[in-house]
């Protein structure tokens, strides 16, 4: 079952990896670009039977740095939840 | 207006990136991981009148290497089709 983890950096924290892009953009012409943020995604491939609070662990021990970065998990419909 | 970018690895291309990531999910204990893709999310903040058009062009010369990776394109709405 295919699970994504968007993984993005929170308000307020520098992003130099977005601010690059962005001005990579603008040097290439186009224009009406007025912030770019850059994040990750993770597509998970998990065996039936993994719960939501599973994937959710994963994030906050490995995925994501919750200090600085918000995670949305997307899985297909909720069939994880019983574990 | 807020435009997001998902770029992803094609299928049959090396992920040594997802590679580490399932290999750290395992050594933390997680189980039922099959698979782990890593991808990229870039969030774009969009003048108005900046078209679809636009946009897939810049996935196409810089955010998204078409060689190795494909792109998808999320809008808000095609509110931007009236360049």
């Amino acid at each position: 079952m295919k699970t994504r983890v968007y993984v993005t950096l929170k308000n307020g924290v520098l992003d130099p990896q977005g601010k690059a892009i962005h001005h990579a953009l603008e040097g290439l012409g186009f224009s009406g670009v007025n912030d770019v943020r850059a994040g990750k995604l993770i597509e998970l491939d998990l065996a039936e039977g993994v719960s939501d609070e599973d994937v959710e662990a994963m994030c906050r021990k490995l995925l994501a740095n919750t200090v600085i970065e918000n995670f949305r998990i997307e899985r297909p419909e909720s069939q994880g939840a019983a574990a």
